[in-house]
């Protein structure tokens, strides 16, 4: 598999191809349409959800074209020669309205709004839901870690379990939900974040012995000497083998800055080795804990146990957003030119609002989240008094008077990306400073407070016009 | 992010690079090593794995070198210049054992062998990991699929929620594990597998009513008419409006090839469209279905309810390797030089076995899969009479007399790969005729009965010695 030089434009669904080709059969190829993206749970039974992946998607979208070998292909799969004229100089020139990367949303909100003709919107469905869909799925996981982990650092050390090269983005987006570092120095290089790991056991078992194995790393990395403690023993030769190592870099002037639990009971062998440091004089020598973490055993690990640790290196469950696995991302039509579209599904949940819309966030007087509301583009936010529940009208909440925010902007026209381009770290800041303005009962693990998303008056009754007629219009059949 | 004339030396963790510049700072770059590649737990609370990956990791291993722009990186982050000259230079030059791609195999028995010097199988552990379990992973959550679908085709609809570019791997293993094509039209370009999807509710939607849309894409995609039919309501205005155009396409010699149902129930609304199908005279229109599936639903859908459906769309379940998302493979240092190298780990499950191993499968009279054994290279399998449970050596198994196969084979050595390439159709039919050797037992999804892999005699006495020398060494600092 050659993945250099390869183009984006055949990253989608192979139906976006055979839509595309119809709608230009069809002479549709002009009509300007809008689709939304939103989804619909937040992942792992969670109260909210951190918005991921837009800058690479914006990145990605500029790579989004066929190559003469793509179009080649293409022609193998019966794929019309006017067809691939067409792809042949394709360009996403559409527009996208986008919340902010790291911003915290919630269900069935759109979160990018996608215009553009009906050909360019298809064919990016499937890479912006890719997109999306992940690293939001893994920022959220990382985000819920640090709520837990607080002042403590978490590295990313998922590669070796991570979905193949899914790992790339998911490291990234790990750093936007908070982790302090990855260990996967191909993701670092490309998104230029911090770059963390030491030793394998593999280093300890290549020397005769543990203790010759810890001297030997100490001299050739004495500026980052994390030791790795249960090649054996952990508390009858790791940590004492530790301890000698931390004198002998006190005696030369270097520091051991930590060593690593990687098995057994992370709680009882970190107190156990934290008295075996103190007891040495040994106190400022940290203790790393890693193997199968996660949210929950971190925080029983902490809150319940008192664990001694410092900090965390996590794999599997954070880079893979484990127990989910998926975001449920989906990418609906809502207008074509003036027509505002619809679908209904045979499921309640998957009915779609119609038209070009917009979010907006009130606060409260504490300037905290109060609730959403998801109102037409074309209504002044001023002029929306209340917010209606989406199925059942009579429960709508005053929202006139609250500080409120929009949270869409045009993020990307006429092929040019409009906003500034920011290090996954600096969207880890402005995401720390929205989940100050999150109530902590929407921060639970367990049965969190939902959310409130509601819509305007306007779009309430729009929905159910068409709604009527649709209905109308597709019964006639039977 | 550009993943352009990326090469993939960086493509490892941060580790294994401060471990290779202290080998070569220790003068240990000429030891000759051998690790072990292996997992601990069947995905799925299965019964076996299907071994997937092997070939792109020997692809990928060829541009496992580092560019200047890498070795620049590498600077800012401290490593010491006479390692990145080392760098500038590298090439995996080493030796893999493997087992063939689409055996099918069990936990704790070695699937991969590295032999090299220390620093070349060091640094390819993460790259080895990453793309050997994950396509471990999907290629067993297909086959599972495959068990319960039978002659039913199933299609791989996951791109949208795949994890990042891990949808590439991921849609090729689908098909090792016998999906009969991808929607993924990158992957297939690629991988050269069969590519197939047709319509979204959104081109259902584009048109002003339900049957234009349909009429429209029959008109322009004759050969390949899947109607999506649950836009508005299914069995009142999407089957109607689909026997409408079926019979039209009748009339003009084209046929409806299938109807798609995307939510619902499926088991319902696939038998009253059947019947409707049916009375319509549309006998040979298929009926596929997709949303939410896995083997548990598909065997619930086929096998209680008695569905109508002739195919299936799968998307997250499959392509995430959902409840698991990740396999636990491990990449354990057994040699060095003429030494044998073990560890232990406060958890037993973790101890390694040392030395070079072959893993032999004993066969029953029946040609089907008895036992694994693993025996140390430097053994003749016709002299190893006995199998010996690994922890308790009282349950052993007589295997003398049993027809028997080496799983390992030499795939890489001196730069070169030494296996012909298949196509990932060309390997599923590999595995199906292994599944046909795994009795049925060990394919069941509830409590599958364990499949035996036992150790050789001599390979028990040399990690019970070396057990007792490095439990020895390592309790001097009591």
């Amino acid at each position: 598999m050659q993945l250099s030089d390869q183009k984006l434009g055949l990253y989608t669904d192979f139906y976006e191809l055979t839509m595309a080709q119809g709608y230009l059969s069809c002479h549709k190829q002009n009509q300007q349409v809008c689709f939304d993206y939103y989804y619909r749970t937040n992942p792992y039974k969670g109260g909210f959800t951190v918005f991921a992946g837009l800058q690479d998607l914006l990145d990605m979208l500029s790579d989004f074209t066929f190559s003469e070998s793509d179009i080649e292909y293409l022609s193998t799969q019966g794929f019309e020669p006017a067809f691939l004229d067409y792809l042949r100089g394709f360009r996403f020139k559409g527009r996208l309205f986008s919340v902010k990367e790291g911003e915290i949303v919630f269900p069935n909100e759109p979160l990018v709004r996608v215009e553009g003709n009906i050909i360019e919107c298809q064919l990016i469905e499937s890479l912006l839901l890719n997109i999306l869909n992940f690293e939001s799925l893994i920022a959220t996981k990382a985000f819920r870690i640090k709520l837990i982990a607080g002042e403590r650092l978490f590295a990313d050390f998922g590669l070796r379990r991570a979905q193949g090269l899914g790992s790339i983005h998911a490291s990234r987006a790990a750093v936007i939900g908070g982790a302090s570092s990855t260990s996967n120095v191909l993701a670092a290089k490309l998104f230029n974040i911090p770059v963390s790991g030491t030793m394998a056991h593999s280093w300890v078992q290549s020397f005769d012995n543990e203790l010759e194995a810890f001297r030997s790393y100490a001299k050739t990395h004495p500026d980052n000497t994390v030791l790795l403690v249960d090649t054996y023993d952990t508390l009858h030769s790791g940590v004492p083998n530790a301890i000698i190592v931390g004198h002998e870099m006190k005696a030369e002037g270097t520091r051991l800055k930590a060593i690593r639990l990687d098995s057994g009971d992370l709680a009882y062998l970190s107190k156990k080795a934290r008295k075996m440091l103190d007891a040495a004089g040994l106190n400022d020598v940290q203790i790393i804990a890693s193997n199968q973490l996660n949210e929950y055993v971190i925080k029983t690990l902490l809150r319940d146990q008192n664990a001694a640790i410092d900090g965390f290196g996590i794999g599997t469950e954070l880079i893979t957003g484990k127990d989910n696995a998926a975001l449920d991302g989906v990418y609906k039509l809502s207008a074509i030119d003036s027509e505002l579209k619809m679908k209904f599904s045979e499921n309640t949940e998957k009915i779609t609002l119609p038209g070009r819309k917009q979010v907006i966030r009130y606060l409260d007087e504490d300037g905290n989240f109060f609730r959403d509301g998801i109102i037409l583009e074309e209504e002044d936010p001023d002029k929306v008094p209340k917010i209606y529940h989406r199925v059942y009208p009579e429960k709508n909440t005053d929202v006139a008077g609250h500080q409120k925010e929009s949270l869409m902007e045009l993020v990307f026209s006429e092929g040019k990306v409009l906003i500034a381009r920011k290090s996954p770290q600096e969207i880890y800041r402005f995401l720390e400073q929205r989940s100050q303005q999150l109530p902590e009962e929407h921060k639970r693990f367990i049965s969190p407070h939902i959310y409130k998303v509601g819509i305007s008056e306007k779009l309430m009754s729009v929905r159910n016009a068409l709604t009527t007629k649709l209905k109308t219009l597709h019964r006639d059949n039977k």
